[in-house]
């Protein structure tokens, strides 16, 4: 982990990332060829919150498609609220890509303190620890938003137009690789606590909302394909 | 899905996927609010292609931290390998996204043809059944390089930095969900198709390369994942 911190890339001409005031205003060329090279951040992190946002907006896509529709007119209020949390859920999950690459700043200043004395050593290990937990945090945020999205896309699924069904296995799919994503980096840096009692207990949080995301997604996606291929 | 058609959107102004070239060139807040309406596309798999796209560029992160750390002096060249086919994967995923907007056209116009006559039903059976395969065929390219991707993350979790490892993991989460979305676009069209054979055939390509992709996949996700926790 210390290695990958010297490493932000260019120290003269400002990067695409640097120009940009937050990440959500970088284009899909650009997020990705940075999310290619050597610098820490964007990393799976922002990876897994991006993912989450694609979530929201495939299920908000389906209540969109089916909101106005006749055939629908009993779920319209269901569908209208649906866009509504998505567009929220799709705001904070892009926030969330920016909060992500701040968490890790205080982590990479941790990791230059000196070290030489044992005063030193100790101060280190404190301040190490409180980033560690910072950075821990953060990705939990995004695995909370997870289960949020959760209901929306079971909502997508389940009262959405048939029209769009597969756009609603797709929310699920990938609603499922960004709690992965998440939990992975909640475990990236919990792993590394020295209060085991903490780190235990964000660990739990994130493993126990994991499942549950896990679970659900994965119903959910086998349904809509079960349901597309019966009818092949 | 022939409701689906008509919604392209404002009639009047520019919306911002039509004043860019490519979708690739939309920021992440414009390609997440654009999905999030009731326009056909960009849909689920645009949103496979760009995952993939992320895949590809979470491997090459891993590479490219672990390329010139002497540690990892004996990967160098398969390290070097990987971040060169990630660029090619990624630029390919990302013109994908727009080959999926484009393959749907051809339906869109196809649902529009009257059918008044038989003459008219008859011409407009045929046009459609040539466009469904044509919008199955997009997805299934999606597909074969979800699989073409998987080298690279098996690569990237098994040689690359171990303080990238969760890169690598991340990486396996999203193609998976990548590969899955991209297998619904196809079954949505292949379904429709009057050629039980030809989209028999489609269809068993499909589910033969998802199946390579999820198996794999999850298999690099829970060991990574698995290490993780173990070293806590």
């Amino acid at each position: 982990m210390s290695d990958r911190i010297g490493q932000t890339g260019n120290q003269g001409e400002k990067t695409v990332r640097e120009r940009v005031e937050q990440m959500q205003q970088m284009t899909l060329a650009d997020f990705t060829q940075e999310l290619s090279g050597n610098a820490p951040v964007p990393g799976g992190g922002g990876t897994a919150a991006l993912c989450g946002a694609l979530a929201a907006s495939l299920s908000s896509m389906v209540a969109s498609l089916t909101v106005g529709k006749k055939k629908y007119e009993a779920v319209r209020e269901d569908m209208n609220a649906l866009i509504r949390d998505a567009g929220r859920l799709r705001e904070e999950f892009l926030n969330l890509i920016d909060e992500d690459a701040e968490a890790f700043k205080p982590l990479a200043a941790a990791y230059r303190l000196p070290q030489g004395t044992e005063e030193e050593k100790a101060a280190r290990r404190h301040v190490m620890e409180q980033a560690l937990r910072h950075a821990a945090e953060s990705p939990l945020r995004i695995l909370e938003k997870t289960r949020e999205t959760l209901t929306l896309v079971r909502t997508a699924a389940r009262k959405g137009s048939v029209i769009a069904v597969s756009d609603a296995g797709c929310s699920a799919a990938i609603l499922e690789a960004a709690a992965r994503s998440a939990a992975l980096n909640v475990t990236v840096n919990t792993r590394l606590m020295e209060d085991k009692e903490a780190a235990g207990c964000l660990e739990r949080r994130a493993q126990e909302i994991l499942a549950e995301c896990q679970k659900e997604s994965e119903n959910i996606y086998l349904s809509v394909s079960s349901f597309l291929q019966q009818s092949q």
